[in-house]
């Protein structure tokens, strides 16, 4: 007997059960595992007992990969554990390994972001340790695209297309009054600026919105943005402006809870990025403004997801499933770009010490000199990424998506 | 010569250049009118001489009439204009009647919610008292529902449907942590709670959120509110409450300026009703809380509209084409149910100043006793509204949106 166990950590995207269903579709293929278990919560599941059968599920559940690959967030719910030392608490390990052990583990896969990689980290050396044969694979997920070692993630394509189609379509909202007017909009990736950037892609031939970029890889300064908003609005009268949560002054401090917020507002820890730059343009220009705080549907509205982040994520899932067949341990799966035109990718993979615990940033030649805009470049990274529409059913007015059925109504 | 002019007003819809497609659809079918214009910015284009030729734009543009059905907010720019009393301000009055006659207009047709209907009604009486023959006829639009003498507002079924759509794909965001924690909707509608009723179409076979719904027309009491979502986070996790921005207290005053969001907060005018009882949550029950005020993608993504709503807008159209050969004036079109189940409608129409100026609450059999959620009633209006998703274009990963060319960029 030979079985796996996936388990799915961190925030939502509405990639992460198409690795998932990858892994499953790659094992009806070539029937590796004699069992899929689901561990429930993270690697929770593993240490509460919570552990459901995904082989026995799909089998009882017509259409159950299919539907898998278009459902938002975790089916098998998530976690925020971060695995300790194994020197402070050996306890942990000794307890998953026991349940790996009792239950013929062969493989255990982790779709998740960078602590998810830090517990295929953790686990995968204390494996060697320990001489365990268990293999450890980690596969990515993050809106944030701040992964090392792949050339983007499983999951940013699909919000970077819900944050270029909402801006669009927010820029027809705003453009229809003849009056003055700035929208701030507020996305999320604290450190890293990726999906801010995606937002260069709502641009089309009669709209060039949004018209300032920030994003949190650089200084970000009040005064400088206050300078380019009156630019942009002697060229025209609605402006709009992308920014990232995360941007900081020149000494580190973030906007959002800057003398500026607090000025203008009191109690500025309440006050998101958008609502500070919305308070100091009314303050400062008088001029109609309102920010928009984009929210968690950028991480989960599955209905507006990228085909090519779908199929991107699947394919990951299966390449996982093709590394576990060849000994692999102690990795995470990437995408590597071979070309942008025509757009071509491979399924790679990479030592798990290479990309834990560390952030890709946007690099520096990609943002715009003036530091309020991106560059042609990253329109040429981010392009393909939103391309292609899934066909969501829907019934009742409703897309169809999957939720665990073995508890009460959530 | 006989021409037509339209105008668009109010706040966006994404069905509010259906009806104007409606219009253009059915003078194709049946030439009525020569020319059909488009004032630029509801009647101020009038009013400043910014009016365009739709007949000509349409035969220069390849699928106009088609994209223009499915294109968010006003194809023609809106306003907030309302037309003063002709004592006050006689003048403007005579400038549109003067360009009706050197246009030789023979029915204005105005698409808006209330402040537009109230326009439709002081032309049509200008109109008898100076003897003109132009004809006045209204075509509603609003994501609020709240105009008299129909059965519901073009624009509303796609809002609810976006509603629905999302409130389901946040419900999935939220159960995937086995944390308590309590997730406050903030939905549009100041007076009228329709838009707020929608979030119960989300609710399906394993998912019961949202599972407090508050609207506009009963008092809100934050003591009753804490009750409530207590008793729910002993039935599950991850509570979802969806609440309209304009709910009240007993005396009438805003929550999101009550004295709890002042004690709160120190500045309360800054704080949305979503974040008043997110840290009502916080502060007193010391339950992880978040608020999502949901934000104007609800009366503009386009991408996630209803088809009935779409099909009906532009019916609407179609019969205020009907109506102005027929030679009615100081009307607005109306959609009368005819039934439920089949879900069955037919466009009639109501006199102007039967509908002006007035509201159209949530009757208060549809809530329920306790005020804290809607009745089956309610699923049964609600219900047809969202049917149907119609075929949006994508090009390189966005939908394909039109928008005046004859500005620069904007």
């Amino acid at each position: 007997m030979k079985n796996c166990i996936i388990a799915q950590s961190g925030g939502p995207t509405v990639a992460i059960n198409a690795s998932l269903a990858g892994v499953m579709e790659a094992n009806k293929r070539d029937k590796y595992f004699d069992n899929i278990y689901g561990s429930v919560n993270g690697i929770l599941g593993i240490l509460d007992g919570k552990v459901v059968n995904l082989t026995d599920i799909e089998k009882s559940t017509p259409g159950f990969v299919e539907k898998l690959k278009l459902t938002p967030a975790m089916y098998l719910g998530s976690c925020r554990f971060k695995l300790p030392e194994p020197s402070e608490e050996e306890g942990i390990y000794d307890r998953i390994f026991a349940y790996f052990e009792e239950k013929e583990i062969d493989t255990f896969f982790y779709i998740g972001g960078n602590d998810s990689m830090d517990t295929i980290l953790r686990l995968s050396q204390h494996a060697r340790r320990i001489r365990s044969s268990v293999k450890f694979i980690g596969i990515p997920k993050t809106i944030d695209n701040d992964l090392c070692g792949t050339d983007h993630t499983p999951g940013f394509g699909s919000a970077a297309k819900y944050i270029a189609t909402s801006i669009l379509e927010m820029a027809h909202d705003t453009m229809i009054y003849p009056v003055k007017s700035v929208t701030i909009i507020e996305i999320m990736g604290r450190d890293a600026g990726w999906l801010t950037a995606a937002s260069v892609l709502a641009r089309n031939e009669y709209s060039l919105a949004p018209h300032l970029i920030y994003l949190p890889e650089r200084p970000f300064s009040i005064e400088g943005f206050l300078a380019d908003v009156e630019a942009q609005l002697e060229q025209r009268n609605n402006v709009m402006v992308a920014v990232s949560e995360g941007i900081r002054d020149k000494d580190g401090n973030y906007i959002s809870a800057s003398e500026a917020a607090a000025d203008g507002f009191g109690h500025s820890q309440l006050s998101g990025t958008g609502k500070v730059l919305e308070q100091i343009i009314s303050d400062r220009l008088k001029i109609k403004a309102r920010s928009v705080e984009v929210n968690i549907l950028q991480r989960c509205a599955a209905h507006l997801s990228s085909l090519t982040d779908l199929d991107e994520s699947a394919a990951q899932g299966a390449k996982a499933h093709a590394l576990a067949q060849e000994g692999h341990s102690g990795i995470m799966v990437t995408i590597k770009r071979i070309s942008d035109k025509p757009y071509t990718i491979e399924a790679g993979y990479a030592k798990i010490d290479k990309v834990a615990n560390q952030v890709k940033s946007v690099p520096d030649k990609w943002i715009s000199a003036a530091g309020n805009d991106v560059t042609k470049e990253m329109v040429e990274y981010l392009s393909p990424l939103i391309q292609g529409e899934p066909e969501v059913e829907y019934k009742d007015g409703l897309p169809q998506y999957l939720f665990r059925t073995y508890y009460r109504k959530a």
